[in-house]
């Protein structure tokens, strides 16, 4: 990998200090089968709730309710009850941040990510009382304790579960909303706002439950929420500084970043991602005209986009072959070419951007002329007239992603962006959205066209859906038409608290108040 | 409970500084079924030696073998291969003394004891390359690494693994055995040598494994082979002060004591374990000649000789109830009563000699008075002149415990004695003996009564046998017409190194050499 030390040096003094804050759990439910509840599991409050007091033997079990979505280190306290403790208490923890995770046994997960992502623990604790500071980071709403084994001569209470929460993100920072704001749009603010909270930490992560770590592509969307509510420049900052300071033998910026044992670029290099450096570049400027970092990373976002064009074919389109990888949406069948191509024409033209605020003639006279080349080829080669939509790959695929990613690339004037996406509504092509993130996009391109209305429609069709399906944070996966979805072969691995879905607050406070 | 601080106190300043020494693995070994092998279970050396070379992923597992016993706690180094790991690493390790702990699933134990016992982790590691050290301290010569999951992107390898070995004993002050000694006796010295070694730690434990504490019917004998090996007399009075300073609410002695979260002593009691602090006392003075310790713990001696014959009934018999339980052996069908009047016999002259130490005419009084009552009671209610055996309870039961208690007890004179244990071997009453521990008592008595060549006969048939079984230290439970016997239902948790079963070097080293 092509190490620049002095920029990962930057990165790593700008590790921020975590504010932590103490949550308990709120309630004992049990976890009730039922095909009308999101995923067939109910939460109902349990007939005792004094788990403090109760006596628990070999084979008992419960579950707490912490009322909301945690990110944190827990701690339990538990005592002997009856003789003096003749062998180990042996305890199972179950995490979860969705009631599927407490009720459905995790050796039944049979998908392809790890299972080490699942959180449970099982543990021996050899002398009681005990307090237990369990040394991970757990995500989770829930916690299901089984008392696996106690002795013949004792039983346990527990005395204390506890959370000790963590974030980067202050919410002291967030201005209030205006109070005309209906009640629906100032919950998902809120919503927004806390799955944004949750994946702040020493970087903004993906999903703080999994992967736990920094990709480029919810980074760009973490950041626009960032500047509206939260305003961690400095964690931008690291982030860009991560990426710049580590990048692909060619130079290419990484998909993603692990921090630990020490921070090093993951080997994953998606052709949008690489080039989303340059946008998030542009954005972080705009937000916090940090000059200097702008100046010391313009070679490298500039480098993204000479790496980006050499992927363009003699008649200026994006090869579509076997050798890429293009993120775009989870769509299994979704053909990449046209989507990336207008990703490609969004981050030029955020280039030609910092090219001008650097005053770097020769540049923007160079960016100009790839967005010049990259739009009439999109134009000539993608737009299908009679069809009235942009067609993607070798069968001329047509998809929403399509589309969406051409709007925002403003291929057309404006007008004609609107007049898409309302033929878009209309005739639903079959290759639809799977993600929050490309819900993201359309809610974008629809406020690029000046259709707000639309726009807030379709916000409270999909996160208000997950609203009213029980959603503490937003979801990395949901789609309202087949709730168990998951493109990972399990709903048990879904991440329920994931970056690329905390944007309803920067749309509502960047175009509805 | 009744504390006496001062006492207490005493014993806490006496905890001892352990002796460390690394262990690291010898082989990589399969553990194979085959129904010649002890418990049905060969380890056979696998085909690929080089484990630090191996890269392992989902599912794989491995098994190494230290080659002999250790009590410590355990480290390992794994690394990744492959792309940066994108997912924790889960791991299984399962430790054990013996074969049947590798081969047998612990969800398959059933027995009656905590399950908690059984050792294994599942581990998480989330951050790689990882040195782990394990917390809790584990008894063990295998362990079986079970990589359950990696991530598709990358897999495994261990750099090392490796055991900090700790104990009490300190091998340096073992006086070397004359060379004319047989290479079995040897052995089978060095091989109990090194069980009491293992379970010589903070306090003289049971078993290492299982139940790592402290119980005062193994303390007698670990201390008696200690005088002529370790000779750490401070742990022994550590363990004096411990029973002593916590007795149960009548001034009993306990059955056995907790160490942490601070020293307590368990609700167990057991007359006959009571009575033994009287010998351990005893033996404890005439190996150190340590007065004053005998002067203060002395009354605590006497009180229980008082409780003790407060038992016997107008016959001078310790009467047989519901409401008592004396230990003596494991055996469900053993009546307890004749043993019993034995082992009160045995601890009153005991006394008698501390009272003497300490010219304490009175007491020497008392304490004859006693020994008088109990030994007429036991010729005269207990000896069944036409069978030529001692009877115990209503059913008149003769088992090989109550004839070597009372032999132990010197009711008869050492002739009868002697010919009462012929008859013993003779007959063979259905009454046998199912414990090491009451094996040990077997060859003392058979020792006192002057059968050396008998005893050493008999410590082959046992211990031999264990040897020839697999042993490196001396187990807990051994049968060897029932290589499977368990009183707990399982022998995945009998414990393989275990206190009343490390005499054969107090018997080689007293009546051997």
């Amino acid at each position: 990998m092509l190490i620049n030390q002095s920029m990962v040096d930057k990165a790593e003094a700008l590790i921020p200090e975590l504010v932590t804050s103490l949550a308990e759990p709120k309630a004992v439910v049990e976890i009730v089968a039922d095909e009308t509840a999101f995923q067939g599991w109910r939460v109902d409050q349990a007939e005792k709730q004094n788990w403090q007091e109760q006596v628990l033997s070999k084979g008992d079990s419960f579950v707490l309710d912490f009322e909301g979505h945690l990110v944190g280190y827990v701690s339990l306290k538990v005592k002997a009850v009856g003789s003096p403790p003749d062998a180990p208490l042996k305890l199972k923890l179950t995490l979860g941040e969705m009631p599927c995770e407490i009720a459905e046994p995790f050796d039944s997960y049979d998908g392809w990510l790890s299972s080490s992502w699942l959180q449970e623990e099982t543990i021996f604790i050899d002398v009681l009382p005990a307090e237990i500071k369990l040394p991970r980071r757990y995500t989770f709403r829930f916690i299901k304790i089984d008392v696996l084994d106690t002795s013949k001569k004792y039983n346990v209470s527990f005395e204390q579960v506890a959370c000790i929460a963590v974030t980067s993100g202050d919410p002291s920072n967030i201005a209030p909303l205006p109070e005309k704001l209906s009640d629906e749009l100032a919950l998902m603010d809120q919503i927004a706002i806390k799955t944004l909270q949750d994946c702040m930490q020493s970087v903004f992560e993906d999903g703080p439950k999994r992967d736990r770590r920094l990709w480029i592509g919810d980074l760009r969307l973490q950041a626009q929420a960032n500047y509206l509510t939260f305003n961690n420049f400095d964690l931008v900052k690291r982030c860009l500084y991560l990426f710049a300071g580590m990048r692909l033998p060619d130079g290419a910026v990484g998909a993603c970043v692990f921090e630990k044992p020490h921070a090093h670029v993951d080997d994953t290099r998606l052709y949008d991602y690489s080039l989303f450096f340059v946008a998030c570049l542009y954005d972080y400027y705009v937000a916090s005209e940090d000059l200097e970092t702008l100046q010391e990373l313009w070679p490298i976002a500039l480098e993204q986009i000479e790496i980006a064009v050499q992927r363009l074919d003699e008649k200026g389109i994006v090869r579509d072959d076997e050798t890429w990888w293009s993120f775009i949406d989870w769509h299994p069948d979704l053909n990449k070419q046209a989507p990336t191509q207008g990703v490609l024409i969004y981050c030029l033209k955020r280039g030609l951007g910092l090219a001008r605020i650097l005053g770097l003639t020769d540049k923007q006279q160079y960016i100009e002329g790839q967005i010049e080349r990259a739009t009439q080829a999109a134009v000539t080669e993608l737009w299908d007239d009679k069809k009235g939509f942009f067609v993607s790959g070798v069968k001329r695929q047509i998809s929403w992603a399509s589309q969406i990613w051409l709007v925002l690339a403003e291929v057309l004037p404006v007008e004609e962006n609107a007049a898409l996406l309302n033929r878009l509504f209309e005739e639903q092509p079959a290759i639809g959205m799977t993600t929050p993130y490309m819900y993201h996009h359309l809610i974008e391109a629809l406020f690029s066209v000046g259709s707000s209305e639309k726009a807030a429609e379709q916000m409270q069709a999909y996160w208000g859906e997950m609203i009213k399906d029980g959603a503490d944070t937003f979801w990395e996966l949901y789609n309202p038409e087949d709730k168990k979805l998951s493109p990972y072969g399990s709903n048990l691995i879904n991440s329920y608290c994931h970056a690329w879905s905390c944007t309803p607050t920067y749309f509502i406070r960047k175009y509805l108040i």
